[in-house]
């Protein structure tokens, strides 16, 4: 009880953070289209540093002990290694292209693991105001009401999302798209949105029946996602079926009926 | 200036029409969740069909004398002839699949036509509120406020839209993923929304800088929508380079600087 009293702490910090952080994520959302070229690239730089420093300090300041995982600060120290000490992996802007081309899909991820086990989510999406939260065993959330994975049992009726990435080298865009074809002969449609974590999201309300990809930037991708799907009564797994790594950069995700099935499809590509 | 004004008058009747069909579709929307499959599609049967019955009395009433060529119907009664008279084209739920599974991206489509040539155009997504609306040479509008396409002049650098469509022969599916193959080596990153209509708002307020789909539902998924592209500035064009045909379901649309190179890829799938 004294755990999921601190989760619940630790979660209003957290969903406070990422409200402040999306306040600058909308300014710079309506200004990219009037900037040139180079000034948006440094627009999302600067955006970037800027939610993730006012997330970390709005962190460190309530949990100075709390170890702490960023994408611009891995990114710019090499890669933190996850401990199994309380531990904050934040994105403080998933879905940098959308943000650069003022494409609706994009968000902070904030998701605290304990002993390596993902305990409290938040996603926000503050150009569609959209706050997806989770607690470890108390369920998942969209603006505070409750929400459920789908219950679709057939891969034929799903709706599928997965990711081009940025790599653009012959192997890997021959390999992206010979999946997508096998694909579309087993499921309903396909959706690309440009965020993972919001992909996650969308499995865990049920927008989205099966999402995968492969090769993100990393666990800050997923780390609130993952959590957000677990609690909404869905299943986050490898690819190949392995067991998730966080660190993996490789990500599946459905409710349960699905797993199987999809599973036997993705399995074609390892 | 009279036709100005009477063009106004149009694309007012047309904006009120697709408010009132819109509290049809937010209703739905929020309920497919609810519902078993067979209902699920009997809900989007109910809701297109609901929401043309609304917008066509709507327009009837006021324009007894226009014509009317609409998704339900047309499905139900053969192909309408395009003609020269005045003629409203209707998608009264473009974004079905997306519908069903609750994501985002639905919307009306109300063209009207005269001298089969595009002059008012009104694409409504009543789940994110965004009212996009275009008057032959008076602009186009987000929300009553003006747009413009992206002043991108770079493939590289751009972002492409296209959709997976609903045929599911080998022959289809290989060629929407080769070309989609050829296309990941020359553009940014690739988005799938699953509207047609929506998809061309895209292009016409710069959210998106490239857009194909070849294969879609009729007229009705883009007499709004093209003419909402060349208002904010943007070009629409059949993927081969040839002018466009309405009647012909494929569609291109860019901004006039990206144009050029855009065919030269498109062109190779020809």
């Amino acid at each position: 009880m004294a755990q999921h009293d601190s989760l619940s702490e630790y979660l209003e910090t957290a969903v406070d953070a990422a409200k402040r952080a999306g306040e600058i994520i909308r300014n710079g959302f309506y200004k990219t289209k009037n900037v040139e070229h180079k000034g948006q690239v440094d627009l999302v730089t600067e955006t970037d540093k800027a939610c993730e420093d006012l997330i970390f300090i709005h962190l460190k300041e309530r949990y100075p002990k709390h170890k702490f995982i960023g994408e611009e600060t891995t990114a710019a120290c090499g890669t933190s290694e996850l401990t199994d000490d309380p531990t904050w992996i934040v994105d403080p802007l998933d879905g940098t292209t959308n943000f650069v081309h003022g494409f609706p899909f994009v968000c902070i991820s904030i998701g605290l693991t304990i002993g390596k086990v993902p305990m409290v989510g938040v996603v926000y999406n503050p150009i569609m105001n959209e706050l997806f939260t989770g607690i470890h065993r108390k369920g998942a959330f969209l603006n505070g009401n409750p929400i459920k994975v789908s219950s679709q049992s057939e891969l034929v009726k799903s709706l599928l999302a997965t990711e081009v990435g940025t790599k653009r080298d012959k192997l890997t865009v021959d390999l992206t798209t010979g999946r997508v074809n096998s694909l579309l002969f087993k499921v309903r449609s396909l959706r690309m949105s440009g965020s993972c974590a919001l992909n996650l999201c969308g499995i865990a309300c049920g927008r989205i029946d099966l999402f995968y990809e492969l090769g993100f930037g990393g666990p800050w991708d997923v780390a609130a996602g993952v959590l957000i799907v677990q609690e909404a009564g869905g299943l986050f797994y490898d690819p190949s079926g392995k067991d998730f790594d966080i660190t993996s950069q490789r990500v599946a995700a459905s409710n349960p009926h699905l797993k199987d099935a999809f599973l036997e499809v993705l399995r074609q590509f390892e």
